[in-house]
C-alpha cells in the first residue's frame, strides 16, 4: 500500500495523494474502516512534505472518503462496494436516419490518409505559424482586466453585446441597412446554417445553390431531408441562364450562395452578376441565405459589396459570416445578419440547443478587432497567401495540363481536368509518390466532378507547393 | 467634408479615419474618382499625424477603395452604388412548428421583468465575485505558451485530447468503468442532451423522468417531439414504486434522471435507491440519461456513485456532465460520457453541426483543472455557498409556511406549499414589494406544482436572503 505511489504530472502532489488514495478504495485495495498511515508516517514514506498529506487528507475528509477519530488517526469511509451488472444495449440500431447519414457523408471518416512526410494540399485552414498570438493574449488580459468576471459567467443567447455592435457597423461598412436587420452570434458558420436550416418550414423542399458548393453545406443540406439543385459556375459567377431556367420551373424554399469567395472554386461573384442576382430572387420572392466565406481574403482590389448590401431595407437575404478561416478556427464564433424579427426567433433555438456561444471567445474577439489587431493580421495574412497563391497558380499553369484552373484568392485553387481524366485515379497515384488533395467530386451535388479537385496550399512550404504539383502533373501525364 | 471627423473609440486613429472614408463612400458623400486631400493637408485639418493618415490612405488603397496618382494624389476608386429594392418576406410565416415553439416555451422570454433594487431569487448561476479570475488567466496564459497556435487553429469534433483525458480519469475516480467508453465534449450540457436527442431513433416515443426536472431538459424533450412522463420525487429519490408500475405498463426510448444534484429539487438521490433504479432500468433494457448536474455542488459529505459507475462494462447509461454551473458558466463546455459507439456516431453529428467546441475553451479549462486551481476554487466556492444555503434554509423555516422544502446542497431551495397556495399569485404580490423567484410549474411535466417555486440564493447578500425570505413570508400569509 502506498508504495506504488508514482507522482504522476505536475498537478499539486497533494492532489495526486488524494487521487491516489480515491483510486485505491475504488479499486478495492483500501476497505471500509481501515486505518491510513499516519500524516507522518506517509510523509516520510512518500518523501513528501507533512503539509502535503495533511492536505490531502483535509481535502479526502471533506469529500466524505474518509473521517478522522481525534487521537486515532484517519480512516476510510462508508465505501459503496457497487455490484455492478452489465447491460449491452445495440446502440447502432437505436439510432435514426439522420445520425446514421452524418456518419456516412462524415468527409473526415473517408479522408485519405496522410502519413508523415506526405505533402498534403487537403487543408484550407490557416498556418499556425502566421497566428498572431502575442496580440491575441494581449486582448484576452485587457478583456479579461475590464470584465473578467462578467467574461467567465453567463451571456445571452444573442451573443456577447459589444462583439454584435462591432459587426453590425462592420457590416455597415460593406453598405448595408442596418436599421430593420439584427445579429446572432453562433458557434461558427456551420452552427448558424444548421439552426437556420433546423428553423425554416419545408414548402418545396427544394435549395438553390452553386456547383460545386461548400462540402459542410452539403451535408447539412441532406441531413435536413433537402432536395439540392446546383447551378454550374462562370468565372463570374454562377450561371444566370441556368438560374432563370430552374426558378421559372420551379419553386424553391431558398438559395444558398457564396459569392465573395466561392468554395471550392474560389471564383469571386462579379458586381454586375451580383446585381442580375438580386433582382431575379427577389422576382421569384426567394430568400438567399449568402455565405461571407474569406470575403476578407480576396486578393483582387475591387471593392465588392455582399449581396445583402443589395436588399436595403429588404430582408429577403440572410447572411452569414465568421472570421474563423482567416483568424483563429479554435474560436468558434459566427454570425447571422437578418430581418430582425427572424434573428429573434432564431435566437431561441439557439438558447434551447447551446444556451449561448462562448462569451470568452466572442469577449476576446471583441476586444482583437476593437484593439485594431485584425486589419494588421489581415495586411500581413495577405500578403503571406498571396504570395503563395501565385506560386501555386504559376506552378498549375506550368505542370498541370488542366482544362480550367480557378481560383482569385483565399487559400486553395480548384482544377478541372479533361471530362475523361478520373481526379481519384489521380488521387491513387498521386498518393504512392507522397502527395494528397480533395477530389473536387464531393463538393457536387449531382455526382459530378469526377475530373476536378482542390489544392489547399496555405499551410504548405513554397517548394513543397511547387514540388507536389509538378509531381502531380507528371502523374497527370503517365494516366 | 472630414469636418465632422470624429474620433470614436480606443481604436487606432488610422483605422477610424479608414472607416471614416469608406462610410462617406456608402453614404455617397464622396464620389467615384474625387480628389482626396493631400496627406499633409488631411493632417492638419485633423489635427492627426501625417503618419496616421498615410497608414489609412495605403490601407484603403490596399483594399482597392481609393488609387493613387503618380504627383496628382489620392482619388476615390470605383464606387458600385447599388441600386437597392427592398423585397419585403414574411418570415413568421416561414418558420417551422419547432422555432415557433422555441419562441413559446422560451423562459427567457415569459421572464418576470426584473427591476433594479428587487431581491431576485430567479437565478441559479454562479456568483461572478467569488470567479478565480487569476488563476484562469494563469491557467490561460500557461496554456497560450505551450501551444498557444494549436489551441487557436481547428480542433477535431470529439473534443481537445488533454482534456478528454483528464475528464476520463476524473470519472474513472468516481468509479466508473471507462474500458469500453469514450468522451464527446460538447457546448455545454445542453448542446449534448440535444445533440443525443436529434441522434436518437423514436420508437415509443416516449421519454420517463422526475417530476419536477430541469427545464431545458424538458424544453428540449418538447422540441423533439418527445412523450414526457414525469415520476413524483421523495426526498430520497425518484418514487421506484410508481416508475415500476410504470415501465411494467408502458415502454419507453429511455429514461432521464439527475441523481446527485437534482434541479429543481435539490434533492440527492440515496445510494440504496440509485443500485435499485439501475437494476430496475437494466431489466427492462431502457437506458438512462444520468445529468451530472452539479455533482461536485453536494455538501452532504457522504461519497455517492453516478449510476453510470454502476453500469460497470456495461453501456445502458449516458452520462452528461459539465462544470458550468459552479464554475465558468462563460465557457460553454460540457461532455458525454458513453459507449463507445455510440461515442462515435454522436461526433459526426457533433461535427456536422458545429464542426467542434471551442479549442480555447478547452485547452484553459484543461490547464486551469490540471493545474489543480479547480479543488482549490471547489473548496472556497462550497464554503461560502453551504453558508448561504443554511442561512436560506433556516430562513426559510422561520419565514415560509411550507409544507415540504428540500435541497441538500447546490444553489437553491425548492418549497411546496400547501395544495391550494398559488405560487404565481404569491409572486405578484411579492413582485410589488421588491422580491421575485421562479414558479415551480415551469419544471412540472404536467402542469402540476402550482403550489411550488425555487429559490436561487448563490447570487445574494446574505441580508437579502433573509429579507427577501422574510417578504415571501409575511405576503404569504396574506394570502
Amino acid at each position: 500500500m502506498f508504495s506504488d505511489f508514482k507522482l504522476m504530472d505536475e498537478r499539486p502532489v497533494y492532489v495526486q495523494l488524494k487521487d491516489y488514495v480515491q483510486d485505491m478504495i475504488v479499486k478495492g485495495h483500501l476497505l471500509e474502516h481501515q486505518k491510513l498511515p499516519s500524516t507522518r508516517e506517509l510523509s516520510k514514506l512518500l518523501a513528501v512534505s507533512r503539509n502535503t498529506v495533511l492536505n490531502a487528507y483535509a481535502e479526502l475528509e471533506l469529500d466524505g472518503i474518509i473521517y478522522a477519530v481525534k487521537g486515532k488517526g484517519h480512516f476510510i469511509g462508508k465505501v459503496t462496494t457497487l455490484e455492478t451488472s452489465s447491460i449491452e444495449i445495440d446502440w447502432k440500431q437505436r439510432l435514426n436516419e439522420t445520425t446514421l447519414l452524418a456518419d456516412e457523408i462524415d468527409l473526415i471518416r473517408q479522408d485519405i490518409h496522410w502519413k508523415k512526410g506526405m505533402i498534403s494540399f487537403t487543408s484550407i485552414a490557416p498556418e499556425e505559424k502566421l497566428f498572431d498570438v502575442e496580440n491575441f493574449k494581449r486582448a484576452f488580459l485587457t478583456r479579461m482586466s475590464i470584465e473578467g468576471d462578467i467574461v467567465l459567467n453567463y451571456g445571452y443567447a444573442k451573443g456577447y453585446k459589444p462583439l454584435i455592435d462591432h459587426l453590425l457597423s462592420y457590416m455597415e461598412m460593406k453598405g448595408v441597412d442596418i436599421s430593420n436587420k439584427d445579429i446572432l452570434i453562433t458557434n461558427g458558420f456551420t452552427e448558424g446554417l444548421d439552426i437556420l436550416l433546423s428553423s425554416l418550414a419545408k414548402k418545396s423542399g427544394r435549395v438553390l445553390c452553386e456547383n460545386p458548393t461548400h462540402h459542410a453545406a452539403l451535408k447539412l443540406f441532406s441531413l435536413h431531408g433537402l432536395d439540392v439543385h446546383g447551378i454550374d459556375m462562370q468565372d463570374d459567377g454562377i450561371d444566370m441562364e441556368q438560374v432563370e431556367k430552374t426558378l421559372a420551373d420551379k419553386d424553391f424554399d431558398f438559395a444558398y450562395l457564396i459569392p465573395s469567395y466561392h468554395n471550392p472554386t474560389g471564383i469571386v461573384t462579379s458586381s454586375e452578376k451580383r446585381s442580375a442576382i438580386f433582382q431575379l430572387f427577389s422576382k421569384y420572392q426567394i430568400p438567399i441565405i449568402e455565405d461571407g466565406f474569406n470575403e476578407e481574403l480576396r486578393y483582387s482590389s475591387s471593392h465588392l459589396a455582399p449581396l445583402i448590401a443589395f436588399s436595403g431595407i429588404g430582408n429577403n437575404i440572410v447572411y452569414i459570416g465568421s472570421f474563423s478561416k482567416i483568424l483563429f478556427p479554435g474560436l468558434r464564433v459566427g454570425w447571422i445578419l437578418a430581418d430582425r424579427e427572424l434573428i429573434d426567433s432564431l435566437e431561441s433555438m439557439k438558447r434551447a440547443r447551446t444556451i449561448h456561444t462562448s462569451t470568452l471567445d466572442q469577449a476576446v474577439l471583441y476586444q482583437y478587432l476593437q484593439d485594431g489587431y485584425f486589419e494588421k493580421y489581415l495586411k500581413k495574412a495577405r500578403f503571406v497567401y498571396k504570395k503563395k497563391y501565385e506560386l501555386a497558380r504559376q506552378a498549375c499553369i506550368q505542370y498541370i495540363p488542366y482544362s480550367r484552373i480557378t481560383g482569385d484568392g483565399g487559400l486553395h485553387l480548384f482544377i478541372e481536368l479533361k471530362e475523361d481524366v478520373d481526379a481519384r485515379l489521380l488521387l491513387e497515384k498521386c498518393y504512392d509518390k507522397g502527395v494528397v488533395f480533395y477530389p473536387g467530386d464531393v463538393f457536387y451535388t449531382n455526382g459530378r466532378g469526377s475530373n476536378t479537385f482542390r489544392l489547399g496550399f496555405s499551410r504548405l512550404a513554397d517548394d513543397d507547393i511547387v514540388r507536389g504539383i509538378q509531381i502531380i502533373g507528371d502523374t497527370l501525364k503517365t494516366l
